[in-house]
């Protein structure tokens, strides 16, 4: 049953040497990658405006200068993550560079802001695409949250079937998105030049704004910035890219920054000139098609493809999660299942993680991508600042060619990304306060999991150890709760075996019960010992356990191992297991930690 | 961890030999079991004026004669069940009475509905309470279904530590509610009197009015009745009384008609001559005590008291759930584990279950008293029916001294009960539908249960069965997935019960490993003999148990037993097993369920 819906939603199991055919071109690569940061202008523009608002509408002027600084931020970074392609072309982004050129901390930092924002990735993207949708049919609005959930879904089982399928998928959205973006820009400037928009919508860049301060500036220039997330993601997934991947990757880095400055760039500029205020149930992306279009086709074009790529840009996080969490896995920072592939191929324990913790998310904000995006924001640029700094580390240390240049691209990225990140903590810290104690809480937890995973290895070596305690002879426990069938055949397995002693051990709630079994017992089965315990508080557990204890001290003096027989019954069909009392796992489960007891588990069919 | 914290919430364990302390004597049985149908008041009338409002304000004096009619439907029912405590001093109820005079089906379709019943009175009476708390104060109308669930849990912990201790914090708000209720009526009716009040709120008894039908009269006299939800409690509970039970059960019986005739009547009377409305956020009593007192220290009262009765009411459900299911569960129609006492001597899983399924159904109906009060009604009005015409067929069977008399109150009852079902079926078809499914339903399940205990029963018998077939040999399987000190454990233990074959397996994902692999075992344990399987689709379970059963299939021929050694190492702290991949559990829940085979777990135990 289960597995009939898993292979109409997945599709068949791939077989380990089909690996190969996963790999993207540059075309698909644009598309599945660059999602994240071309959807980012459908709330980065949105972002600096909240800010503005609450001086006055006179101040959305603005929006120009800082525009143009984000457009400057985005150039270094573009630049920076260049020569990272170039300088790790086997992937691995911010956490590779971080931990080998500033050290293992370093990396780690990275590595789980990373993790936590990808998760921040899916849970923005998606609820920014839910507000494209509500913002066009306004009667959704109180759907908000399971829209939200049932696109992430839907993304996620995208993902488990593979990452070229959902490429395909994605392809066409992303182009459609840029092109219907094109559009709506090219239409808005055409009707500026020709005039055909009032001048009067806006006021004149340069008008004096009363109550306006440098601290609301950073404020609205850090939060616009949240419009540059996501351009690190291919740098991490360059394995992703077919041959010669650093190259293609390059190109593809290069295609998505041009992209992304000509989208911001425009929404920025028709924003300011039709003089749009942010609304709490339509978005500003909305508001200008509506206002360049009217509500016609053409505007349902912009906001469908609008929702798509912002639902789709979830996919980003999806394609980079999973591969940052091998890496991670790989040096035993976090649980080894994140290193397993699934049926499809792709890393299953990564992408269902995701979509776990992103729904979660989406779930905690009530599904509001204003406050989802400071914590977005600030975990994106801890390790930008953080690999870039990891780069001018390593052009220092190995001077290779032009090393000066390739120094001064990256210092300028550094000193960039790390002002955007301390001017959050600055501006926006009772958002993002968080991140100072769950950050480092995520970096003392992966040192936890490695400590352990070496500790486990180191005693699992055989050549490390000492030798094995030798086994002389064999004690075997049989708890009982009747004179039945099931019983008899753990007792005749347990004889086949011929231990040195076979003990049935039998609770009772009441002292009659105890005698008349004992009696019972001993003309059913005379030869086997029978020990009969009385339990006061109607546990069976606590006495068994209390008595197998002692047995066990017993043995472990003359080298003897105990072995707990557990009869089971297994009925027919699996829920009339409900209607059992199940006593035997839960045995089963308490004895199974103790101290060198070995459990077998009897079963006998029931065949009505 | 959690054995602290269950220790904090419902206190030290109980001996099974201290179960007499927790019988209840007459004051604490009037609070414990006629919380329910005291705190009917609180939305009874209500519901009364909610389907007479759907005609006009003036129809509002009609309530005069429903609640006429209500009273009279009381006394039958309390008369019809005086009969039944005596009949049946050892309680049970309905279930009991329908099953030993009506037959078997008849009793199930009693207890069946029944138990859906208390669990309705759950989420009823705590709904109604919040209601009661959100009419006071206002602004906490939207965490209605938070402050319910809150509620029910804490019921439930309080049910947990045993009934005697509920009582005792039960009796002090249901002696202050009637206090309470008492002033009310007793200041509204002197201001009544005195003339404080307009005589013009009302329109006076027989005003014609335009659109009133017989079919809405009887509507909202069935809809009224659900004020008299409650009254079987008594007569089911008789067991938790002091000696002498049946006697002191029947005073408190009619103490509790009693005070409820009064309660209901001088509600009914109050809405009327104040002629008040039902509204959304603020429920009848909230608006005649705020008319009688205005919003000062005595509203409150009344507004707390009423809180408190009716989440308390909730406890009828607490006491009787339990216990019917016992009823059940001894006879073999549900669960056996609803028979085992809890640490404090309830019943522990009855109580949970209750809470589980009453939050359940507060979460699906958003906590709306009035949506959950028809299909609660249905569900008493069916058991009410059964239990009277079971009654009938009793005495006339029976012909005991005076049988004419108990037959007539037994027949008023029955017919009475059975009008108000019909009349919810007939005028509320759309809500209580759903009874008719889940009722024949329920009851072909409690069969399919009775046939399954049955059926195991008879296997188990040592009596009734063919002889076991012998065990001629062993033959042990241990699945390895590397050589380390766990393997080393296992295959030593294997050895030491020298059975006649030990077959280690290794599930290779890829050729060179496999190969690898052989070469190092023949070197470290040369004499057990390897068997590798590849696995193409990445998966341990599916070659292995492939495997397995080709082994099992040619042990069976020769009466050989197969057991399966699976090694697994346990870490020191449990929180790490999350970090290593559980294919033993997973290899162990898979072969349990297949024929025959024995499934042993060697644990190793790390030491960091």
């Amino acid at each position: 049953m289960f597995s009939v819906i898993k292979r109409f939603l997945i599709g068949q199991p791939l077989k380990s040497n089909e690996l190969g055919e996963q790999k993207l071109n540059k075309k698909k690569a644009l598309a599945i990658l660059s999602s994240d940061a071309l959807s980012s202008v459908a709330y980065g523009p949105e972002q600096i405006l909240l800010v503005l608002i609450t001086v006055s509408a006179a101040a959305y002027w603005y929006t120009i200068p800082i525009a143009i600084g984000v457009l400057f931020l985005l150039l270094a970074l573009i630049l920076s993550y260049q020569q990272i392609i170039y300088a790790y072309p086997h992937g691995g982004g911010a956490y590779v560079v971080s931990k080998e050129n500033l050290g293992m901390n370093a990396g780690l930092f990275a590595g789980g802001s990373l993790l936590v924002d990808y998760i921040l990735t899916v849970a923005v993207s998606i609820s920014a695409g839910t507000d494209a949708i509500t913002s066009a049919f306004p009667h959704l609005h109180p759907y908000t949250v399971v829209i939200a959930i049932l696109l992430v879904i839907f993304i996620t089982i995208l993902n488990l079937r593979g990452i070229t399928e959902s490429a395909s998928i994605l392809a066409y959205p992303v182009y459609l998105f840029v092109l219907a973006l094109f559009i709506l820009i090219g239409v808005g400037l055409y009707n500026i030049v020709t005039g055909n928009v009032s001048a009067e919508l806006h006021a004149p860049i340069g008008t004096p704004v009363a109550g306006i301060s440098l601290f609301l500036l950073l404020r609205a220039f850090s939060t616009g910035s949240s419009a540059l997330t996501g351009v690190e993601a291919i740098s991490n997934a360059i394995p992703n890219f077919e041959d010669s991947a650093p190259k293609n990757a390059s190109k593809t880095l290069m295609a998505m920054g041009l992209l992304l400055a000509i989208l911001f760039a425009g929404v920025v500029y028709l924003a300011y000139y039709y003089g749009i205020s942010p609304k709490e149930k339509e978005t500003v992306v909305s508001q200008i098609a509506a206002a360049t279009f009217g509500r016609n086709f053409m505007y349902y074009i912009i906001q469908g493809t609008t929702a798509m790529i912002l639902v789709l840009a979830a996919n980003t996080g999806y394609s980079a999660f999973p591969l940052l969490a091998v890496n991670l896995a790989k040096d035993k920072f976090i649980a080894r299942m994140f290193t397993i592939r699934g049926d499809r191929l792709g890393y299953s324990n990564g992408i269902i993680f995701l979509a776990v913790a992103s729904i979660l998310l989406i779930i905690l904000f009530k599904g509001k991508t204003e406050h989802l995006i400071p914590l977005y924001a600030v975990g994106v640029f801890i390790p930008f600042t953080l690999a870039q700094t990891g780069m001018l580390v390593k052009w220092i240390r190995e001077k290779p060619k032009g090393w000066i240049v390739k120094l001064t691209i990256n210092l300028v990225g550094a000193f960039m990304s790390f002002t955007v990140m301390m001017i959050f903590f600055i501006t926006k810290f009772g958002q993002v306060w968080s991140v100072l104690i769950f950050l480092p809480l995520i970096v003392f937890i992966f040192h936890q999991i490695k400590k352990h995973y070496e500790a486990v290895g180191e005693q699992l070596r055989i050549t490390t150890c000492e030798p094995a305690i030798p086994i002389e002879g064999n004690v075997m426990i049989v708890p009982v709760a009747g004179i039945t069938h099931v019983v008899e055949n753990s007792l005749n397995y347990a004889k086949s075996l011929s231990p040195d002693q076979i003990i049935a051990v039998y609770v009772a709630f009441e002292r009659d019960a105890e005698k008349q079994f004992e009696e019972k017992w001993n003309t059913w089965q005379p030869d086997i010992r029978l020990v009969t315990l009385h339990s006061q508080y109607r546990s069976i557990v606590q006495p068994l356990t209390k008595f197998i204890d002692t047995v066990e001290n017993k043995a472990a003096e003359s080298n003897f191992r105990v072995t707990v027989l557990i009869p089971q019954f297994i009925p027919k069909k699996s829920w009339q297991n409900i209607l059992h009392n199940q006593s035997s796992l839960l045995i089963r489960a308490f004895l199974l930690y103790r101290r060198n007891l070995i459990v077998t588990t009897v079963p006998y069919h029931l065949k009505k």
